[in-house]
């Protein structure tokens, strides 16, 4: 209890006190002021003093003096709508700690209200955070709000339209491509794409990529594609579209997940055994549909670790040299790998 | 361009040169000072002007001053293992954008590193935010970590055992109860329990409450638990067992919606049909699962919205009240509804 009650009232007078030393001292010692010498030996006893009455220098104070804050802000837009922002949040915030910043989160989307961003993002820049990620989920292109113009910003998932600021998206059209020649090594001749009905401008990649795959090996894409609602249901009546045909294809790569999910399905109806008598390939191992399937589905990975960390190494170069966003951005894809599992096998017919 | 050099120039002096009026009536007027008078016309023209110009009071400094950030954290545990974190954000958020407070959110696992938690956790504790959500996971009960000991917290997911901090957690046994009792009212009275072999504190509610629903109809639950990974493929080896057996259930609660869908398979082997000859209920609504799988499953939601915002609400109590936690805790269990989709009916047989 007695240290309960020391950790809530000690000050930087009782730790200097208690460490026998100057609060100038352990200022300089809490505080890791840049060019200035105190005896390792001191700084020890400082710091051991300061634990030991549980008190730690206000930030408030230090971010005033500074002009840092030493922490960033990940604007997440619709953290809710996107299973994978879990792996976005750890990648960036292995990195932030490597580079000694603190991380905090905030959900919005600054797309839909450009101009009155909510409260949370105003109350980040208010406390002068250093820098902003931003990661976006349903554009390809952003015009950065207005909130975050003026300080160091990096997007994710987006390009900057005034390409002042650097962005990192996942290279889903070389993916898909992958899957195509995958396919094709496999055996493949006849490979049908079920695509969303739902045009969603950071998805066109993926459609784009089976097209080149196609293309590259001389086969014509366009005959082979259907499109349906980007779920269970719209890849069920997509695939039972391109088996029910009189030359049906021998491996269905699908939009998402979910689609391959019902893709599955309409297999099994069908007597068709997956990957025996058809392949079946999603794409985002979302999990945990892929290996919740039977066969386990091969699918794409979207590089949204990767992608965190890559945002906040960029984010602490620019903060550290000073430069708000005014020089040429850098636009870097990451590559989406294909995850082999149990979904996919050479044609039984060719 | 030329507003874009007065955004990031532009000072509380220019404001108020702009709006013809003192630097003390802007500051007044944009810190919201109370107990001040200024003429709602004022009021306006120097909102305006602060606009025009892109000027906003330092919260930095003002937080120095009132001793209080309007920020509240959350810290979540291990976000990237919680599927359905996201709705915790999303309820705690609108609760906190209702109260005029700014939500930020820090990933991090307290309990695995009670001692020392990370730098984001001190970041913000230096930076003095108002108060703490504390959302875990895999713990019925927390010792508080002293990191967040002296400041207003509130906890999800996990009781406090110390009995000092308010908590809110779902109502998982009865949710499981209801589910036996919603089985038994279709007619079913040969239930079976697929368990998680893996022993999660938090989740023991569930096998609780399917124990607490059979005696409450006077059937013994016991022999038909089988437990089993929880995963498709744990679901699946249990179901198997159960549907091979000389008297096998008519209805098969499952731990979770993974195993549920491991049980479709188990049916869909035998030649069973869900649900007329064999009835299904998962647990947890994870999204995408329920509504992918074909028949859509049946199962129970866990109210993460709606811990998010109680906990948020009581939290901006305590803090209004100025109680860091000294009082006796309040823990409130709120319920899980069973969410009907298609997955259950009548058995064939009785």
């Amino acid at each position: 209890m007695g240290n309960q009650v020391a950790r809530s009232k000690a000050g930087i007078r009782d730790v200097a006190k208690h460490a026998g030393v100057s609060v100038t001292t352990v200022s300089h010692v809490l505080n890791e002021t840049p060019h200035t010498r105190v005896k390792e030996e001191t700084v020890d006893r400082v710091r051991a003093a300061a634990e030991e009455l549980g008190y730690r220098p206000n930030r408030l104070a230090r971010g005033l003096r500074t002009h840092a804050s030493e922490m960033i802000g990940l604007v997440a837009e619709e953290i809710a709508a996107t299973p994978h922002a879990g792996r976005i949040i750890l990648g960036a915030q292995k990195r932030a700690d490597a580079d000694g910043l603190a991380l905090a989160i905030i959900n919005s989307d600054l797309q839909r209200e450009p101009t009155v961003p909510p409260r949370s993002v105003h109350a980040f820049l208010d406390r002068q955070v250093d820098g902003i990620v931003y990661a976006t989920v349903y554009h390809d292109e952003v015009v950065v709000p207005p909130a975050l113009q003026g300080i160091p910003a990096v997007l994710i998932g987006a390009r900057d339209r005034d390409e002042r600021l650097p962005s990192v998206l996942p290279d889903e059209r070389t993916g898909a491509a992958d899957v195509v020649g995958m396919l094709v090594e496999y055996g493949h001749r006849s490979i049908a794409f079920i695509d969303s009905a739902e045009d969603i401008p950071a998805t066109r990649g993926r459609v784009r990529g089976y097209r080149d795959g196609m293309e590259a090996v001389g086969f014509s894409p366009d005959a082979r594609i259907v499109a349906g609602t980007p779920d269970a249901a719209g890849g069920y009546r997509a695939a039972a579209q391109l088996l029910d045909q009189h030359d049906p294809p021998t491996a269905l790569f699908c939009f998402d997940d979910r689609m391959a999910m019902g893709a599955y399905r309409a297999a099994a109806e069908r007597g068709l055994r997956i990957p025996e008598d058809v392949s079946v390939v999603g794409f985002d191992d979302q999990d945990p549909l892929p290996t919740s399937m039977h066969p386990t589905l091969t699918t794409v990975a979207l590089p949204h670790y990767e992608m965190g960390e890559w945002a906040v190494a960029t984010l602490t170069a620019r903060i550290r040299a000073g430069s708000p966003g005014d020089e040429p951005a850098m636009s870097c894809l990451l590559p989406c790998p294909v995850v082999v599992r149990e979904s996919v096998a050479a044609p039984a017919r060719r």
